[in-house]
């Protein structure tokens, strides 16, 4: 308990982001069951009694993981594509960007929410919310996009195709961490937008 | 053991291929840790002990799975994309398609493969290297397509974002049993393809 006197004095939330930012490090290098506790506890500088009082069990510590890594990663695509006078496109490109740009700067929370959280049926079922939100985004942009003349169906699917291409290429990004972002971002978006156009106007 | 003298009349391949057959059934629907081997070896017909003395352990046996599951959409793909005077483009085309419809009649076999082995950190890595095998063949596809100009990273990443977009597709398709996978994979063929045009020929 030698850390006590100085974690009184810190703000509660300020406490519980130290810890959510060790437990995010912990889980996404151990994976679920390898992380312990005590081992978090110890990357943030507190006791684990305390964790157990602040955060709840391991489980509920990785839900919190899961939700606060969610949030930044939502966070950063909605304020990316929030300007009014941005065209359809240019508002997909900045947003593929900024969450290139989230996997490759928080790269151990892109792996708790992506690679551990779906590995773990209990934490599966957040996760596809998480999903189906980034898709209803995406294929909102989409439809704006291509106007009134294309099926639901069709634009519902390369919603799908955009965030599941978009999630395959994070793990590239993971893995080649000098990749240029906004050379990827504007990669898939010309993919994405000549297809989008195809299904407006059949060559 | 009553489903002995029946059991010894059949050869050992045949066998096997049923206790597989009905493994998968069982884990897509129980998960992998709720499926237990009684009810594997009740829903093909035969005894426990001798599901242990032909596949192992539970673990063996849903390697076993995922290894003729994996085998069975790479064949299916690679029959759909042989012929010699296909077009690159006619090529991928028929591959998603084959893929699509390994989804939608293997639904099963799908769930087991995609998202019970992606959730248990023991068979992630058997996945991987299935899917590393499908980037190579779409990415080798769309460089053959795209010819000698484009860089191999863009190759590369297009075949991740191929790969990732049949996926989260495949997703749709589990979900959405009347869907054509003809149009779906003459749509995405679409996208992918003006995408390729146009990292060899930007407009």
């Amino acid at each position: 308990m030698g850390a006590e006197p100085s974690f009184r004095r810190l703000p509660r939330a300020v406490r519980e982001q130290q810890m959510l930012d060790a437990a995010v490090v912990v889980f996404s290098r151990r994976g679920y069951h390898g992380a312990g506790v005590d081992e978090i506890a110890e990357a943030a500088g507190i006791s684990k009694p305390m964790v157990y009082a602040y955060l709840g069990t391991k489980e509920e510590l990785f839900i919190a993981c899961l939700y606060r890594e969610g949030a930044r990663l939502m966070e950063g695509l909605v304020a990316a594509t929030l300007a009014d006078d941005l065209t359809p496109d240019e508002q997909l490109r900045r947003g593929l960007r900024a969450f290139f740009a989230f996997v490759g700067t928080h790269r151990d929370g892109w792996i708790v929410l992506y690679q551990q959280a779906r590995g773990q049926e209990r934490f599966a079922g957040v996760l596809a919310q998480m999903r189906q939100r980034l898709v209803e985004i995406v294929s909102g942009m989409l439809a704006r996009a291509a106007g009134p003349g294309v099926r639901d169906d069709d634009v519902t699917t390369s919603g799908y195709a955009v965030v599941g291409a978009a999630e395959a290429l994070a793990e590239w990004v993971v893995n080649h961490p000098d990749e240029d972002h906004d050379r990827l971002a504007a990669r898939l978006t010309n993919v994405i937008w000549l297809g989008i156009g195809s299904v407006v106007d059949p060559r």
